[in-house]
């Protein structure tokens, strides 16, 4: 009995590897497309291609904005490349802030998992706010593209975990795109109408010249 | 010299509402469309269509599996309507275990939040069976359409929450979508090579007739 | 020869009206889904419904940013719902600035048309600027969602048309979303760094409270 | 046993028929939308809606091509609303003709069931003709909005299906655009170099004015 | 006459090869990416790209399932990568079954050649059962990512066509995911509630191990 | 103070240049794929990726249609590459004519620049034609894949800009499909319906053989 089934077994399965196409583990060796990495050969899978650990212990928030943002993204998860989503956690320590910034290739789910986060997103077409204050367990979602913020609401380290509707949805914090780069100051003036000594005393604390 | 911007506030939002689509918060009163719900009228919408609390509580895992799956879709968490993306919390007694499943409509990224689950999935190409036994922050992804499952691998409960590529992502079990509804036992055990005993067994477990 | 060929011609029209969705012109009277406006019925749809005159004079530049974005978005512009295109008219007088701002939903290409333009945009992985100043006939892309603005780079006014890759692509100015609205001062200078002087000032300016 | 799986069975399945969007049948008194006909309600759908018998039998030669397309689109099909594939039958009687036309929603693949068919395209970049007598059994694809045609080839009736990447890919027959409207003669012959006599020949033929 | 016209071909046809992507022929030997294999280099293009006479033949029936599936998916029928569409074609003897399965990345439509077939899928959100028997010229559609089967109805040899909505829809055999790989007996048992006996027994045939 | 902040720029930008896909300038040298061009690596993009000159100057409109289309698609203008959107240029001499044409890969949408312009699409599901003389200003939107023209309807040369909502629409020009290549005659002839003469003729002035 194995004998015959086995034959149906290669007929349907001529399918090759090649053809079904359930997943495309990157290569980060090979050329990037818009539609994201190459792929790993399949024989080179492995199940560690589709485990992430990184997001096992909490981001490093000792710094000026107490709070870390830890991802996992196709560069660093290679199983998610191609599949249209990732993840990202969030450090919060007490007073932190995930400064104002937004995600241009994706919407985002949090869920809070330890702690009170406020969170918020401004919409484009009236500028109106949607913020609230989230206790453990509840779930926000912040549309694609929109400026959107996370703060410690509470006296207690905070703990989210992010995903996100790409695998590589992209990250511009405000501050870093106005004043962490050489984008010359009268410029930034004339676009943002923020006054000059405020421009150069950020510029200061992030590193940017010009 | 606020009346000058006001005047380009109003130029540069001669954008309307209507045209800036940030996000369609699903209307379950109006009719559904291959691209999701009809939005609910841009005046209606608040910060609570976007935030969900009911995954903040555990399941009921008094069950036969031990398990509980909370899902957080279009129709319960109206705001991801047309984002591609949604949730949902896994509750694992111990003992417990999702069974296996597929999502025809997206992939999937799990995050252990506590306890230890063992969980897998198994490609279509070459029937191969990717599943590692996940600890407390790893995270791991199940491609969309493929078969999977999750099962408590320790002797504490486990949690877990889940995220979709998609804002309706479907849950196909395996057990019910066989043995749960009123598929003749004969197609069955024809087009899965159960025994008839096996078949009628599950069917009288799950309630399946014919 | 007439009679046959008509009859073929109804064979092979069989494709009625429904079935094929070369257009689907907006309709704004009825539901909004995540996929773009329901479709006026093939009957009532006219050349006009692809023709939009509106984009034929200048905006109004009488204003502190001495420049007008005149859209042509699907609201306005009914032809363009579903396909996934629209544009915009830019007028920037002598000194003219388009402020920093985005398009959440999609890309942007510019063609000067008179004048000159310093345009730029700031990358989200390393805040690179690329920025450069643009003489007539020069055309540039301006990436989904990034921050971006314009500038009137010379000494005449400067006239140009972008399109986008979207028929609804959204505008977030950042000076609109941070100071037009209700967004807590206190949230503005945490998740900005900004001062609170300046926050108070340009929401002086810009109409907003709390 | 049963009860406590009955228990899972409503906990798992909490997932409503709403939020899973396993298909769409079109409902053609709803509004239509740029992702295609708002969909049927679930308890409506039976399998006549995902069966369709409309190409059993041979469309009517009779006419001066020869042969007959027979279209099952959603229009029709109501069950591929939304699923993003079609089908058609096409009769070619001996000496029948399929004329140049494009479909210029979705690619095409062809299977020659009897007969002989000489099929081709041309593609849009280098205007390069590829076509071929294709024989029982073979199948030839036709790339997305490029010119093709498919002529009987052989001495006995041909019969063929063709499926298409699209529940509504549209059918534009070349001569029918050029020849079978209002569009005015003079107009015709700048825009394709064609001859007044042609012009108003085939407008005779195929009932066009103007 | 000639020259000049050739000159506006030349201008026109700036549009070089490289900028048209009428199609993506692949080029096997070269990275595998998520929207498919690299292409072919446009010189190397010929119209066998387009054509498959792989389907001609009957696939071998002399099997346990008395069935053969053969697929033209894109390994196999180059042309049709990156198209969106691929084509299989199935043979049922008498007693003829294609098992239980699914196809992770596409719906698919069958339409009965000769034969009749018993066709159906299983619906995620209820567990409904969708089926019937189909006679020559009948179509059937199966959306995405569900279980569905096909059974000879009939006293004669049935021929099918079946096409799908992805160059690269997969195939996942219920029976061949569950049995014919090294997932441990356990774990089948826990996540399928199927007895042990059964699960070692369909092993045994289909050649699984642990 | 600018340490600690330097910190958390390095944590939060962990997301590296590889994870954030913002933009994929087409590497040409790189192999092609279904969704565009390999990416150039981030470190050779400069701003002149993002800029096009090459439609500033009026292409050459001494031919015989007097009028000349000249694209910045992406093999020539690499910046636009995966954000589905390009540009090309119009110029039409008094009495110049852009022929029927296609764009089988996007919808495009024209502004009027100077002079003015009779321009029309013909739909495919009932050959309607919908046209229009537009004026400097107007813009007229072209649904993807239907044939459409442009006529100069002035005195004086006429300018346009053209979108595609493709970064490579493609252009299938009616007259260059049918008589550039070597299609032979009597295949055009069965699937136009044209004489063999018209036929004979337009080869004669395009080049045609066969």
């Amino acid at each position: 009995m194995i004998l015959p089934i086995l034959l149906i077994f290669s007929l349907l399965s001529s399918t090759s590897n090649a053809a079904v196409q359930d997943f495309c583990v990157a290569d980060l060796a090979s050329p990037d497309t818009p539609s994201g990495f190459a792929c790993k050969k399949p024989a080179a899978v492995t199940v560690n291609d589709f485990v992430f650990s990184g997001l096992g212990a909490g981001g490093n928030t000792s710094n000026i904005i107490k709070a870390a943002v830890t991802p996992a993204f196709a560069d660093k998860f290679a199983g998610v490349n191609g599949l249209g989503i990732s993840m990202a956690r969030l450090d919060l320590a007490v007073g932190g802030v995930i400064p104002m910034h937004t995600h241009p290739g994706g919407s985002e789910v949090l869920v809070v998992i330890s702690g009170s986060i406020c969170a918020g997103f401004i919409s484009s077409s009236d500028n109106k706010v949607y913020f609230k204050s989230l206790k453990k367990g509840d779930i926000m979602v912040f549309p694609r593209g929109l400026l959107h913020f996370q703060i410690n609401a509470g006296g207690t380290p905070a703990l989210a975990f992010v995903s996100f509707s790409s695998e590589r949805p992209g990250l511009q914090i405000l501050d870093f795109a106005l004043f962490a780069n050489d984008l010359p100051s009268e410029i930034i003036e004339m676009t943002t109408f923020l006054d000059d000594a405020q421009v150069k005393k950020l510029k200061g604390v992030l590193g940017g010249t010009g």
